[in-house]
């Protein structure tokens, strides 16, 4: 079984200044691939330091993805390290250059010296010209001096490094690996990560082997992700399903999905099967909720759109929200909330309305309103003649301002999740 | 000169399930306080291979972080790991056995042994107690094994690892360093890394000893980060200040800022430095142009709502768009971007209307107007008693549909800080 490292070369990332993202992702595509990664390293761009570390990932595993230090600025020397690691020289590919061509001139631009060393590939090393930019990749046979060893050698941009894994990496990866893994997520919403551990002690007291289970606790929930590894595609498959059943049984209510829907994803199809619509309304949330629904392909089908109203004048011209109750009662209030999701339900004509108003923080607390409050109304029609549905609740949350308006969207959202399982196909 | 490392423990890491923030913002926390990361490391949760990791951090550095492996569950075994490594017991703390009890009552459940374990750190190690959770951290001495050097256990979720760092482990660190790192970004948009690069090749080519410049290209622009380290923070402070202000001179005209201020902050400090508030109306972007604005603290002054426009329906109803207009030009035309614009400014009453309108993807292209299409109208009251100043522009970009998103915010935010910049102090 084929093993990989990756190594993130940069400075940015030792000092705090980008997270890895690319790490995450090439991770997920080699588990995909069957191929299990065993470490990540984050390193400095610095010479000597590269090489030693480029040296202990290839002493351990057979193949060693490294992304960061090609770029045209002095910062990049991740080359340099490597003609010394390896004892080889530079070749300019021809495929790569083109690209580079390409690229200067649809922009308009002169070639120069520093984009033309942009093509330049360590010698004996398959080149991975970029398509998305100039800097080329290399896929590098790393023997004599580390036998049986390869070294892939990728730009740190984001979308630089996804097309060559897929249009290269992966397609290489594919004809060397045989083995099988298979990760499937049971994704929990409203159960803490101890409770839910105690609920599922049975299944995970009888994993089949090859088998494991792992919680992943989140500011959306905890996710149980259920890894099998096997030979044989089928068997895994096999035994993957069955625990990952058995724990959606267990944890039944809690669970929104099993596989990699998102929360998002869930409610846009629970509306879609019932042929409901959806608008917002949000307060301190100032968008959010929205931005999460229509990040999901196809949400317009099912979303009409929404009202955002962080002043109490926006409250009352855009929702119709009465201002003696905005006075009674203040804007972060279950009567507001429940007035705005009315409001919306009206003006929208969608079958569900859902509303936030809160305060985020850190200024507008009151002494009896104090940061990280929220209030939350639903409004749902109702078949046959009565008027529509209306529910409200309260909630309070403790984080800065950026948490607690994705902890309000998150709120908002096991709202609308719950209303619409609880209310079986009622919505219209 | 303390040097630190950060070592992550969890599998999720590994198979790609979760991006490894908490490195990134403890690498941000000890950076601040003078202390280099050298290297970070993401390992897996088996016993052997987090010894060996650990093992080998201890070795080359006097500070190693540890995140994960402490939760209540089976896949949690960094207790484990260190009891062997250092050969030590645990010990039940006081302070942080109540720190479990208070939020086992809070939640009216009953202490089980599990929680209880959550109490448990290693002999001869200073308890950090959980205030944001049940996982005790720990200061560990790791003497005689690993004489001088010290690590740091921390649960993995962020909140728990945050409120650790700030109360225990950043005093922890003060009291010992010595030397001052600052890094001042000077953040640009529309130019790329390697035209800035050659704009500002004088200022790189004559840096002062210990300071260093780096770039970091990311969907929002290129920010170009001068670090300097020195013993005394003054001569750190005019080394590190000379260098920005020289690069944001040569830079003029695509720097937004010099320090940590997003595009946001700048845009919301320009609004409110000219008594101008903003409205939005999304279509493509759904909420996320509002959401971007509205994650800025007192946004709440300068921004007065928006209107989430999905359907045709809602861009005549909510902004009074003609059905003419959007049967002869389409939703996604320059035409339609502007008459949202303005039907927002009249509907909102704001001094500046930012509209959006584009597809997305996956769905929804035509052969004429293809995914990544975006058109963007801005409207701006202008003083005096002419008709309100109006702009629209066209572009196309190639992504995803959350990379799109994101692309299509940006630019919108583009648009509105060029057009404020360019109109100097005109709206109202």
């Amino acid at each position: 079984m084929m093993q990989a490292e990756i190594v993130s070369i940069g400075d940015e990332l030792l000092k705090g200044l980008r997270v890895n993202t690319n790490a995450a992702e090439m991770s997920a595509m080699l588990s995909l691939e069957g191929v299990p990664v065993r470490r990540i390293t984050a390193c400095s761009d610095l010479e000597d330091e590269m090489q030693e570390v480029l040296a202990e990932a290839l002493g351990r595993s057979e193949l060693v993805l490294v992304t960061g230090g090609l770029g045209p600025t002095r910062d990049d020397r991740t080359r340099n390290a490597l003609q010394q690691l390896l004892g080889r020289g530079l070749r300019l590919d021809g495929a790569s250059l083109r690209e580079v061509e390409l690229r200067v001139a649809s922009r308009g631009r002169e070639m120069t010296e520093l984009m033309q060393s942009q093509a330049m590939v360590l010698e004996g090393s398959e080149a991975m010209p970029n398509t998305k930019g100039t800097a080329a990749g290399m896929i590098i046979n790393c023997g004599p001096r580390f036998t049986g060893r390869h070294l892939v050698l990728m730009p740190g941009v984001p979308v630089e490094m996804q097309a060559m894994m897929e249009r290269f990496v992966l397609p290489w990866v594919r004809a060397r690996s045989g083995a099988t893994i298979i990760h499937t997520p049971v994704k929990t919403i409203g159960i803490g990560e101890s409770t839910l551990a105690e609920m599922i002690v049975s299944v995970e007291d009888s994993l089949p082997e090859g088998t494991t289970v792992a919680y992943l606790p989140h500011g959306a929930g905890v996710d149980v992700i259920v890894s099998t590894f096997a030979d044989a595609r089928e068997k895994a498959e096999e035994d993957n399903l069955a625990v990952a059943g058995a724990i959606s049984h267990l944890a039944e209510g809690f669970v929104y999905a099993v596989g990699k829907e998102s929360l998002e994803e869930t409610i846009i199809a629970m509306l879609r099967r019932r042929g409901a619509t959806l608008a917002v309304a949000e307060s301190c949330t100032g968008g959010l909720v929205a931005s999460r629904i229509t990040d999901v392909a196809g949400s317009s089908e099912v979303f009409t759109g929404g009202f955002i109203v962080y002043s109490n004048a926006a409250k009352e011209e855009q929702l119709g929200v009465s201002r003696n109750l905005l006075d009674a009662f203040g804007a972060v209030s279950q009567e507001a909330a429940r007035a705005m999701a009315m409001g919306c339900l009206q003006r929208s004509g969608a079958g569900v309305a859902l509303a936030t108003t809160g305060i985020a923080g850190p200024g507008g607390a009151t002494p009896d309103k104090p940061v990280g409050m929220l209030a939350l109304g639903l409004a749902r029609r109702t078949p046959g003649s009565e008027g529509p549905h209306v529910e409200s609740t309260l909630l309070f949350m403790h984080g800065d301002r950026l948490q607690n308006k994705l902890r309000f969207s998150q709120a908002a959202l096991r709202m609308l999740w719950e209303s619409l399982r609880l209310s079986g196909s009622s919505p219209e």
